[in-house]
């Protein structure tokens, strides 16, 4: 095969088949097919795409690039929850202890942030002592004993994914539905999972910025995961501000905490419990999403998630005494309060400035080499709809770096608009999307 | 600035401004922009083009990459020809004496022969001694002498137009309007010319092969010529069969010799005589096109142009006892006939196997280091339009591969499509393209 004749087929709108897909895909990874040849096919599938039976191989082919885990030896139906990643985007570390201690098995593996946005591994690693860095067979330990466990993308997981991510990244081709479905979900299948709840974010903080996109991201993902045989549920949730009050590593962890210890921070308990419905559901521990949902509430009041959580911590090197007392964390060394010159209703927040104040502030990465703040990011005190008053602050920034927090701050500010008017709070979760197609709560109701 | 920022720009239909498109161009000459970026932007520009600006800016860095040739030092307005290429395409060994002996300096920087097509310089190459790797001091010199002078590209004449076409070679992305302009009047406006002529060939045998297409090429070639202030006129021509007979590297060169010595094949001739003309009209030697095909007919009738041929062979280092007395040249030793297995009337020929069945009968390469069988190739004697009676042979092939000769007479054979009915000859000459419109010569009447 010619690989220009191949990228010249995908160019002109054709659907390449399983054999061709293989020469190009197995081709890269081996360094017979060059980088160039790889760029020019990335950004022809961004204006032409792939066809369902393309996007399955091409999944395929980087999923078994690498180790795929076998979890079988574990009885119960296994359950990941994938995000699309956003502004405060905390659930994974609430919601995997909950559903574990509700009986379904949760094997996750997780990224890093991304852009303006926070990254799961990251804010576990704020938890002193806590290791994600770990190896399949401590991976499987893990599950076995406790039911849930929570770690890296190692060496061996899709290698073929990593190389074409780190191309797209400097080839512009990373914002293309086929391409990402593919890099998600080829790292999701590799995890031994039997089922998937995925979280379609969008909004001003979230990849897909139109709901359109997102539902179209979430049916790619669903149908490419039926067709591996796991069965596979997305929600479409919101990302116009950031999900909870903390953005940032340990400030998310905190606040974490306090959730499963009880306390209610509403948008964020929202989809948690929903997201944990669904995983209930499809761990067959619930015969309904509702029922599933339920179930989670009376885990979190009871408090056996907090406990499987601590458990969590303290397997994986965790020392669970900052957890119990989280006041014993080091202090950021500044901290500003950001108020604005009006005063009114809070109608919109720009929440990818919102990100990228997180960022700056010290809790993100300007580039891959930067290490980061953990006590740095910000918590926001007024979201859509709340009332600010003059002299009342909308948010609170921390930091060890002044100029960095006084940077954030501004971006803060230039985040927030606000309107005379009342406004009312957004919608946390706008629809729900299965194999059989989309429910959008607005219209169903 | 950021390559994966242009990149993306492109890829969402923006124009790029000058100094982003010289970051890029430049940056990649000099190997600080690595070839997987470029790929990722070529194919973002076959998919969304590029603006008249950009394609100005765009052909300017390639042109300024390299050596822009000043004849200014020579009177006359020069002027030369291009040609998109085709098969059977011969016109430029006749035309440049002929253009050149009614008082227009002609001078043309050629190519080779670029997959189904074949090149003037592999032409001019067959004539036993005659050399075209001329530096460019000498092609100064022999256009200063005698008023014309046909050589190969140099290292020096836009270098970056030799880097990116290599690329493009390998990353599917030579179809692209934008950049085969950018690629043609960078390499022509480096030669030294005041006005040009273009012959842009539509048809199954061009790589533009449908007439919307080579008219829109045309313009945007046109368009170029006249914003670097050069007076440009395009024709849009036929290369739905060879034009004349011969198919090759010497036979072609046996077929322009009895064409300047005043044979008249018909279509060959009829492309000829106008782009003279427009030559003509264009160095101001005659007041319209009509004047100047007048003025090239008598240069053709007197055998002026002839032995204006015979002094660029010799000046450039040719024997011309073997223009002079063709049958001296070696002769293939395989020939054979082409016969169809019925009769009628030509209805169409498939131009592009004619080209290739030259190419395997050893006229052309099937990869870069290929070396040309001056002697072979074909010679069609039935033409579209022409009676086929059961055995008459509608083709001979020439060559010393007895395998290569037999492939390329089945490919002929496969090329001819008769019908039971009259067919009329095709239209040698569709339209004319200027800088204010394009007048199609069917409509016009």
């Amino acid at each position: 095969m010619i690989p220009t004749e191949l990228i010249r087929k995908k160019r002109e709108g054709e659907a390449l088949q399983p054999d061709e897909l293989k020469f190009l895909v197995s081709g890269y990874v081996n360094d017979d097919i060059p980088d160039y040849q790889m760029a020019a096919f990335l950004m022809a599938v961004y204006f032409q795409g792939m066809s369902e039976p393309e996007m399955n191989e091409f999944t395929s082919l980087m999923l078994h690039s690498g180790t795929v885990i076998d979890l079988s030896f574990i009885p119960g139906i296994k359950v990941d929850k994938h995000s699309t990643g956003g502004v405060g985007d905390k659930v994974s570390i609430i919601l995997a202890p909950l559903v574990a201690v509700c009986g379904v098995p949760v094997p996750m593996i997780s990224g890093r942030g991304l852009g303006h946005t926070g990254g799961t591994l990251d804010k576990l690693e704020s938890i002193p002592g806590f290791r994600t860095d770990l190896d399949i067979d401590t991976y499987k330990k893990i599950i076995e004993k406790i039911g849930l466990v929570m770690i890296g993308q190692t060496k061996n997981i899709a290698p073929a994914d990593k190389k074409l991510y780190a191309l797209r990244d400097v080839t512009a081709t990373v914002e293309c539905i086929p391409l990402i479905a593919g890099s998600i979900m080829s790292k999701k299948l590799a995890e031994g999972i039997d089922a998937l709840v995925l979280d379609v974010k969008t909004g001003s903080g979230a990849f897909m910025r139109e709901k359109d996109r997102a539902i179209e991201l979430a049916q790619t993902l669903i149908r490419i995961g039926e067709a591996f045989g796991k069965r596979t549920i997305g929600f479409i949730t919101d990302m116009n501000q950031p999900l909870g009050n903390a953005v940032g590593n340990w400030i998310e962890v905190v606040e974490c905490v306090r959730c499963l210890k009880g306390e209610n921070v509403p948008d964020l308990m929202e989809v948690t419990y929903r997201l944990a419905g669904a995983m209930i559901y499809l761990g067959e521990k619930a015969a309904s999403i509702e029922e599933g949902e339920k179930i989670a509430r009376r885990a979190i009041e009871s408090g056996v998630a907090y406990e499987k959580f601590l458990e969590l911590v303290r397997e994986q090197g965790g020392d669970i005494s900052f957890i119990e007392n989280p006041s014993k964390y080091e202090k950021a060394d500044v901290q500003e309060e950001v108020y604005l010159e009006t005063e009114g209703y809070v109608e919109a927040i720009d929440n990818y400035r919102i990100g990228l104040a997180g960022l700056v502030s010290g809790a993100g990465r300007k580039n891959i080499v930067d290490t980061l703040d953990y006590t740095a990011g910000l918590v926001v005190h007024k979201k859509i709809g709340n009332r600010v008053d003059m002299g009342e602050p909308v948010a609170t920034v921390y930091g060890n770096d002044r100029q960095g927090v006084q940077d954030a701050a501004h971006r803060v500010r230039e985040a927030y608009r606000l309107s005379n008017n009342n406004v009312n709070a957004p919608q946390c979760i706008y629809g729900m999307a299965t194999k059989d197609g989309y429910a959008d709560y607005n219209e169903s109701t």
